[in-house]
């Protein structure tokens, strides 16, 4: 049976702070956990009710069975699944990146959960590895970036940094492409294999302070008819052309 | 002052039923409102609170000002705008649509409301005039479509209709595309600026019904490392590349 103090330490994961200092973050769901379970992320504790098969990946795991009414209480989902996962939240380090020979996807203080975690999945599709991110977007180990990126959380090897200083490393050696209304067509402009893509914020775009640090500006030309009143594309919508025109070519 | 009667009748318009049966939906927020207004949709009534700016765009709209805790009970966001527009469902017939000259998307019982929203602003942004929908598809003027679609809702004009009976009239004079895992390369594959982009449901893809009526099926490649554990695209995802290609062209 699990413990008021167990319950209150697992909800307490929700909040990013508690993420952070535990080091650990929340996966549910059969398929998910069992991403997990085979990737190379260590799973520290393991939560289930009488529903869950295990499939005999569990290694040095903790495992406790609970009972549904207990499930729902630790759970963050809406309709709790049969199994939550606790696990150690991965720290890659920027230096393993070999920025000469990837492509590089760059987040410039992307806020939406949702985006991120479509974004992750993105980069999964088309085979980019890394994901760095300003300190200001929004926290990949979140439990709605962890289900919405379908575990591709297992995969992307998402890393924090600050961005303007990562990038100035790299201006002058590698390009920097980012997204802006006077860039070039993207269809038409040369894309190389690699180098970094910058994706600015949702409302604001890219800061200024990355802005000076991007070495080639693209742009996504609208098809509309009435093109004064045409919002921007949202930045996953923008994130999945872009990276489809460097892949395909 | 808002009677009992008009809340619950406004508030009842969350509900597809109520909708349907009215013949109305609504939309919330000072841009959106203004791009309604200035719009060929009709705004039947609109309330707002004493922070909205009336930008003199209404014409024979009855207009209301209420206090914020009316118009918090009225709204169906988290935090309520200034101010709430009823609008008349627009009702486009599928015979306006000149198939032979236009490309048109086609979704399949999409179901998530996001995914839609998301779909007709992408359907804005590339010059798509038209969206014809399965009647299993999520309803484009619910609350949450019309937010996000960002205004996008107000240009693109969404049919429903039976879906694999309206495609039987097509199939022969005009390409059907769908997207399936034996599908051609669409990086490659010949594709036409005219004719019907099928998208399929978010877990059970293309319907059988509607695949036998796809003359020309297409692929998008994934470029992971490891493709056995790639989850496929989000339905949105998949349009926004798709859509893209077809364009680029």
């Amino acid at each position: 049976m699990l413990s008021k103090n167990a319950i209150k330490r697992i909800s307490s994961l929700r909040i990013r702070k508690y993420r952070e200092e535990s080091g650990v973050f929340v996966a549910e769901g059969c398929r998910l956990v069992d991403e997990i379970l085979t990737s190379e992320l260590e799973v520290k504790e393991l939560y289930h009710t009488s529903e869950w098969k295990n499939s005999g990946l569990t290694r040095n795991t903790y495992i406790e069975m609970v009972s549904v009414d207990e499930m729902k209480k630790i759970s963050g989902q809406s309709s709790p699944t049969p199994v939550l996962a606790i696990v150690s939240t991965p720290k890659y380090s920027i230096l393993n990146i070999n920025f000469a020979t990837e492509l590089v996807l760059a987040l410039d203080t992307v806020q939406d959960p949702g985006n991120l975690g479509t974004i992750i999945r993105l980069a999964d599709w088309f085979g980019i590895n890394s994901v760095i991110c300003s300190n200001g977007t929004a926290d990949a180990f979140s439990p709605k970036v962890v289900q919405s990126s379908m575990g591709a959380i297992t995969r992307v090897k998402v890393i924090y940094c600050d961005l303007p200083s990562e990038l100035a490393k790299h201006t002058g050696t590698i390009p920097v492409y980012g997204a802006f209304m006077e860039g070039n067509n993207i269809y038409t402009a040369n894309l190389s294999q690699t180098g970094i893509v910058v994706m600015g914020n949702e409302g604001n775009g890219i800061s200024p302070a990355v802005a000076q640090l991007v070495t080639q500006k693209i742009h996504i030309p609208t098809y509309a008819n009435n093109r004064t009143s045409v919002e921007s594309l949202n930045v996953a919508m923008a994130t999945a052309i872009i990276c489809s025109e460097f892949r395909r070519r």
